[in-house]
């Protein structure tokens, strides 16, 4: 099965919380054992799945990405958006969750993030959810 | 079903487009509705989803990685290339596409990408097509 | 097939090699051509496939990853292992292998690493078989 989420971002850099919307999906898929793999089709956003629970883990990553990549620095694309491409790279555009017993199997601390390097922007998410009994 | 495809790179770093070698394995497998992985099996390339129009995105790009980890620098591998390892631990290894009507699902300006930190090169991409129906 | 792995890790930052614990899960699940995906459950460790060979590329990405996210450094997260959380973010947290003729197909000189960048810590690993045939 395979649905599409829409994600509204509210700031440039942000790591917004989806995993509901992914446990939504992979509900009403029905299967109980497989997997669930997830893109961001965005060049200038990524995926991760990091910290739930305390929201100052979030500002230190997003504030070492901007140490290491600065918005303003030397770069030649002419849309002014180099960095978030950068940040995007490092972070990747894909990635994958288990789902037993027809849940997201996640680990205890881990939540599914849409990171937006490059907005305010409506992002999509594409989420495909695979059987392996 | 799973491919293998053989990429030629002409420069020691280098983002190389194979979505049209990637999409022709999706077409050959007939599935409607799935995901296409990808691997790298290499240790100093990678694979990334960026930017597909402007080439000035990928130059930026790897501008930004070789001042986050120069060529030259404080390593200890005999082999005088661990800037390459560390960049492609930084790119990653292996990704993912939904397939949607038989089709590549990627976003408008995204493009399947070889991330040659090597070479120039001759590297493999394995390509394996699930379906989700 | 679903299983999941127990890796004792022995240091804050260290790569473990599972390839042979990963191996064993595929050779149980009987699948001879199909992907075999990883996932780390946790929030300061990540997955990565580099070199089995010379331990010396090992100690040069933990030790750039080291310059690049310093474990004391401008971090406001209270418990004190923010840079443990940014670098698996640049690691990641998920990766898949290709399985042909029921083995892994991992490159010549590919192995599946736990990074560890917060321990010593008893870590998990979920393994999900899936068949492409």
């Amino acid at each position: 099965m395979q649905r599409e989420l829409v994600v509204r971002t509210g700031s440039r850099a942000e790591l917004v919380d989806i995993t509901g919307q992914v446990a939504d999906v992979v509900r009403a898929s029905g299967v109980e054992e497989g997997l669930c793999a997830l893109l961001v089709p965005h060049t200038t956003a990524g995926l991760t799945l990091n910290e739930n629970w305390d929201p100052s883990v979030r500002r230190d990553i997003l504030a070492a990405l901007e140490r290491l990549v600065p918005w303003r620095g030397e770069y030649t694309h002419s849309e002014g958006n180099s960095a978030a491409h950068i940040k995007a790279f490092l972070c990747g555009f894909s990635a994958w969750v288990p789902i037993e017993g027809g849940l997201l199997s996640l680990g205890q601390w881990q939540g599914i993030y849409l990171a937006e390097f490059d907005g305010p922007r409506t992002r999509r998410v594409v989420v495909t959810v695979i059987s392996s009994s």
